[in-house]
């Protein structure tokens, strides 16, 4: 039987430099293809090229927006792309935050977290869940992890300190990041039982990406201090491992920060 | 100088056999005028004129739905219904709950239960506070609270297991509790140092209402039997206790249920 | 029938200006007769002098040590004092805090943290629920709660900050706090089912008592300040609350902090 | 330069079929010495007789109990046994449980808990975290973590659902875990600072060793399904992911449970 490369799909690549790109490109070394769905057609194509060129099968499916109806026409896409590949692994990256006192905050933004984070979440997993659930478990001819795992395929939501705690400025950020949290946790708990692995992280500190690298422009041992910002592919291997720990021993759950950041 | 009577408005009050009502009953029958806002005008009426007919002094303020405008509709409708009363309890016991499997969940369910709970509870939490800012601190002579206890107001959240647990029917349902807890702590944090007092209740456990009485209408010593539903009078006077914490000992989140309930 | 006075018990006075003085003068003026258990002899006579001449029933029941056996000749000492009021409130306020980097920590400072905080909850709980689960459920011409509560007693542990949260310097005081908080949770869940109410306070800030004032002698504002620090008398109210709270709506869990405390 | 091989240690190694003899297994597997500190010579000397046939280098360290003086005197003789080994990796796995109505647990069953748990916690913790705080970063020619990782050792404590949720049979044990917890979350936040990983894993089900196969000796099925019980192995895994995480993404706390487990 000739092998299968599985399909692993991201939702929220950014500027290309954060955690979403970084997972995709440890799983497009792990044996992944790799489908990219974000809003900027630019920096996907950038991050599918790079991916491509190193050896890897990417493709891009860029969203104009994060409602329901195109993350399931991004969803279809993606199939009708790899029709014979299985999806495997789906991670949900994407998010909006906005830090304000509570009182300057506009309905508008209010909503636009709600839905950029809870309801692109609810339409993700439900995408991802379906493919899932029509699987079989994975084999060891698909490459992406040994066939005796057991397991159908494994949903990530990248969370962030406002997952599990209320601040000054972020009612908006966190009431969004606790729904996606809560959502996670439903969905552990109801689709365990079908073999479909589905786990949250918490990024408690500061990723180094071109974002928060330019925020830190005036003090250059920032971005070389290994010690007090998250490297995005450190994040991916522990995302990496999430996808690898066979079914007797799953993770809900993972919190990751630099050393040195206070706590 | 004549006394002044405080303002206590709760949104949510269902059938008029609940948590809100309940609420609404002791704090008039504490001196509080009681504003009423909810969707169903029969029983809004139904409640205002038993508060009334007993001493108090209720009005109501019906909603057809609960966006955002509706709920500053309501609050403008009540602020010039009694212009001299000062705001000083603001109660949200309003929401939308669905238990299905996650992939059984509609788009519009899931959408409904985001703004009836989450959206519902930011623009609530907005314009209760836009009155508690403009406040002094309440003085002895309102009667609700004695005048040392040093608050503008207090905001209460009514929150349910869910709000702390995701669970396998509860995907769409705990994500808008959690995110309601979230805005709360977040809201706790930013708006304590202005003496204004926000606490989230978690509800764990079934409340006896017209509706869960006939859901146990084949057992009827549930009803009778206190240790295992929660009275929701006996909600309300742990809500009383929360408004009358001085600010020297506030209490963001105080946990109910019954004494027999399993958890 | 004649009335029987409950009977409230607290372990832990300290000097008699925190927590636990200030809920043996709440219980003595709310109808319980009072025991005090403690180290300092002269602590306990003084505070026990002033709730008699306060028209309150208190008597004293030094320690030389938190031992299990010293706490259960406590209990006998002040079962036979008032062989026939019935127990219905223990206050659990002892506890022995050492802050110091890990490695500075003795073995004898970790071993008193753990006994003087675990192991003397254990022993306090074993002989309050002992007494408990004797006992019929209050009636009301007990005077202390109201005669349809359906309880048996109400065991309450004073906790802190350190309860759920290990810091830097709260190695061995956070473990006997989680410790003494893993004990309160199982015996809720356990005692519940009999009627018998435990609960956990979170004291989330600094407690105003003659220590403490000492320790902010350069800030006269401080204790004059009640945004900024507990007052134990605030802290008694909202256990008076937790007692009287019936069977329907009981609280395993309630934080305390000032309006102006970061958290 | 010639290369060093890493030091693994770990406390607690039972009958040699759990989670303490599967790390030593993966450790020796990957490059480290391995020192096993346990109770049970007989078993200790199976398992290092294993190691060293498999090519291994492992040498025992037998306690007759958990005091901190005897855990002193194991880390001593290690240290004498393989001067030149930096120590790498501690992992506490020791532990004592008991599972009964409150008023049945005696005095001696709480002390042992709270002891062999708590206690030896502390002590092990300590004798390693001296060690790690007297080397330098680990580097590539040592063979276990890549030389950029940037850590002197990673110390993690072995957890369980009673480290926390206490509950009705687990009062002792769940106190016991619980300290151990806020332990582990305190020495992470003191220790970080100085580039030394602490972890802490919640095992939220029941590990497949010889005991707990015997205890479903009447459902053969149990054993052989991988979805309901976790195998120690991979429970390793996860602990040697946690070790290899580098310094910009370090993991505090990892639940782990079989995918058909409920919780």
């Amino acid at each position: 039987m000739s092998s299968v490369r599985p399909l692993f799909v991201v939702a929220g690549i950014g500027n290309g430099t954060g955690t979403g790109a970084a997972t995709a490109r440890l799983f497009a070394k792990s044996g992944y293809r790799v489908a990219l769905i974000s809003r900027g057609p630019d920096y996907l194509n950038k991050l599918a090229t790079e991916l491509n060129q190193a050896g890897g099968e990417a493709a891009t499916f860029p969203l104009k927006d994060y409602t329901p109806a195109s993350i399931k026409s991004a969803f279809t896409s993606l199939k009708s792309h790899w029709p014979s590949s299985p999806l495997r692994v789906a991670v949900f990256n994407a998010g909006y935050g906005v830090w304000k006192p509570f009182l300057d905050i506009t309905e508008d933004e209010i909503r636009e977290s709600i839905d950029t984070n809870i309801l692109a979440a609810f339409a993700f997993a439900r995408a991802a869940l379906l493919e899932f659930t029509k699987l079989e478990f994975e084999t060891a001819n698909e490459g992406g992890v040994a066939g005796d795992a057991r397991k159908r395929g494994t949903l990530i939501f990248t969370g962030a300190t406002a997952s599990i705690r209320g601040n000054t400025l972020t009612s908006a950020f966190s009431a969004s990041k606790f729904g996606i949290r809560a959502l996670s946790q439903s969905l552990a708990k109801e689709f365990s039982k079908q073999n479909i692995h589905v786990a949250h992280s918490i990024i408690d500190g500061t990723i180094l990406t071109d974002r928060t690298k330019s925020q830190h422009s005036d003090d250059p041992s920032w971005e070389a201090n290994q010690d007090v910002r998250l490297d995005p592919n450190s994040i991916a291997r522990s995302y990496l491992h999430l996808v690898r720990q066979d079914s007797s021993a799953w993770t809900w759950e993972i919190d990751l920060r630099p050393a040195h950041e206070k706590w």
